[in-house]
């Protein structure tokens, strides 16, 4: 858990405002949900590794009883939950007030989530999540409305040149239906999959026979990993070529529709790439998936998919769904070094015997004037404050004395 | 809890983007600190009764054992806590980031904290808090920005007209001591003092009796209470002639400094009001307190004082610090009817043969231009749709049919 000082606090409501800004525009409501839930609905299966590492919220008023009580059952010690992610919240937020919702609803969230990690580089308790989600359209109208909301954010952050890895989850299914892997083997070998990038195909295999996989069905996977590496197309014949024989024409049509959609609007820069190994973690994804890329990292700033059974599990009633969470902390750290300063902004450096009816009213006329305005009483060391002042944001100062009023403020730039 | 739906949700952000913007004109930075503090220092005693009302986190990976063991001491179940306030955390924060910040460091907070209070209307267990502190300054330069820019903030939320009652804590000690009351019956006295508004003086003069309080004293505070009620000029012959005899000279000082300062930035309309009997509840105040009031509404709009020894129980080093908390919710409740709409927020209505590609691309023109966007296929009652949209804040719509291009395209107004 971190503390943010003023520098770095200002710079993530600057990147939160572009990604809120832009997110509206694309049509997306923002709403907010309470950060404890209900244990048992954060406990509820869907959550994944992430519930194991959610923090639980003690009951108030617990007796020596009770509390002996719940020593074989240590859930007996928790009503609420900190939420893990924004996509279990969503799900119970939207099956609470659908009524009030549009049919087609296209939310926008926020906000922090907590995991008990281990401390480590990079890992963190409390971060934030950005994430945008459209419920009750199950056409690829949705998929391409995400992704052309999500690269126009990335555009204004001035993070140009952000492309999308797509597979669908049925991609995922049909293939190894098509080579003989059964069943139950799956999830293993989906885990498996997932390591192509950093194993290869020589380790993915490796590992297929290790885990003990169907012999048949592994040497008919090892014998399409082998066939030359391609950037396959975004189109019908792209998509065909990448697959097997056998996959559903639907999953491919919904694809195909995909990458119409976001070609007409991005332009020939074909910002799809197709990726038939694209595989993603949570056990919640039905349909497409998709993992936000940018030049100049090697990781993904985002990602997400559709789970079109996942409300369902709140509402009693199936509505389709998909998601895309933004890295925002990934995306703040990129831009780490685009501070930026405040267009007008004056450090009023005043001697100590100038009165505060004085200091006051020069301050106010210029806030008044749209000028961000910091006292500061003359130090010993007047370089320091100003160089202070400067890396803070503040691009002029002047020296008040009292004498000094308006008319004869006199601003210098700050360095 | 709530949950927060668009329309909400917006009006809290563009309230808040007000709050933020202005804050730091006056020259106030944002900070942000983690959630959860440690157990132990959110029951340090600073607190109050918010203590109490503190959600707490249950330990992770607690056996049976060290359950069974808790049963006599239930804070062993918890090593952290959700805090209560943002005061606690801010102490803390300044302690651990000193060196980092100015010497005189004025901080904004805008953050939720948690009370596990009993379910009732206007009470709610997790709510925005939205403080202004500065830190580092003695002299009642930092209690008139607080002031000044807490009223500019009201202005700037059309709720013009804001003024500010003022009294000091060492006005209500000094009085006190010169009415005869001893120092053990003080807390008792001001608990009573401060329920002046609601039951009057002769309620007031009742319940000291009840409590016991020395017969002489209240004699002597009834006197002083019975005087014909006036609002007395703030300034060093109004506020003297509202005391009583034998109250400490920099104290009266102190205040006279602040209404002068206060009245030369705002003007004649004399928005500081001096009242002797105001408390405020927060055992942590030693110097000035103060609340925000409106004509609008009887209720206090936000609050502050000064508490000079709290960051020292931190630092171990005494820093001088007074704090302004703008009662946010009751702000946004205020503002309610204050909805607002985008200035451009248009809806597509499109058939359900329109393909993808043409939909996004005329989205996509539209968002470039600046306007808000919301796709919807075609309903069978389209009038429903319209009205709906313009209750979400959009503005005008437009029909897409499979031949509708950007040239095409016809904007009709909202109702």
């Amino acid at each position: 858990m971190r503390d943010f000082l003023p520098a770095d606090k200002a710079r993530r409501e600057r990147v939160l405002a572009v990604i809120r800004e832009r997110y509206r525009a694309h049509g997306f409501d923002e709403i907010e949900t309470p950060v404890m839930e209900d244990y048992d609905r954060l406990h509820a299966g869907i959550g994944g590794d992430n519930e194991k590492l959610s923090f639980s919220i003690l009951k108030r008023g617990m007796d020596a009883d009770g509390i002996r009580a719940a020593a074989d059952d240590p859930a007996a010690l928790a009503d609420l939950g900190l939420r893990y992610d924004l996509t279990v919240p969503l799900a119970r937020f939207y099956a609470t007030n659908r009524a009030q919702l549009p049919t087609v609803f296209r939310s926008i969230q926020i906000a922090p989530v907590w995991r008990a990690e281990r401390p480590q580089k990079g890992r963190y308790r409390q971060f934030v999540q950005c994430d945008i989600d459209i419920i009750g359209d199950a056409s690829a109208r949705a998929e391409a409305e995400l992704m052309t909301a999500s690269l126009d954010v990335l555009d204004a952050l001035g993070l140009e040149g952000g492309s999308i890895r797509v597979n669908d989850r049925r991609v995922l299914d049909a293939m190894l239906d098509v080579f003989g892997f059964v069943p139950e083997e799956r999830p293993g070998v989906l885990i498996t999959i997932d390591k192509l990038d950093k194993i290869g195909a020589s380790g993915v295999v490796a590992e297929l026979r290790d885990r003990g996989a169907g012999a048949t069905a592994v040497d008919a996977f090892a014998e399409y990993l082998d066939r030359p590496a391609t950037t396959p197309r975004f189109d019908d014949d792209g998509i065909r070529e990448a697959l097997p024989a056998g996959i559903p024409d639907e999953v491919i049509a919904h694809l195909v529709a995909l990458g119409e959609t976001v070609a007409a609007v991005r332009g020939a820069d074909a910002p799809l790439v197709f990726d038939p190994f694209l595989v993603r973690g949570m056990g919640y994804y039905t349909g497409t998936i998709f993992e936000l890329a940018h030049p100049t990292v090697d990781y993904s700033l985002g990602g997400g998919g559709r789970y079109d059974g996942m409300i369902g599990r709140f509402l009693g009633q199936q509505v389709p769904a998909v998601g895309f969470s933004i890295g925002f902390e990934r995306i703040v750290d990129l831009l780490q070094d685009a501070a930026g300063s405040d267009d007008r902004a004056v450090v009023l450096v005043h001697d100590r015997d100038v009165p505060l009816a004085q200091l006051l009213r020069l301050k106010a006329g210029l806030v008044a004037d749209g000028v961000r305005v910091r006292l500061e009483q003359r130090p010993k060391n007047l370089k320091a404050l100003l160089e202070r002042s400067a890396a803070d944001g503040y691009t002029s100062f002047a020296t008040v004395r009292t004498d000094t009023d308006a008319a004869s403020l006199e601003l210098k730039p700050l360095a």
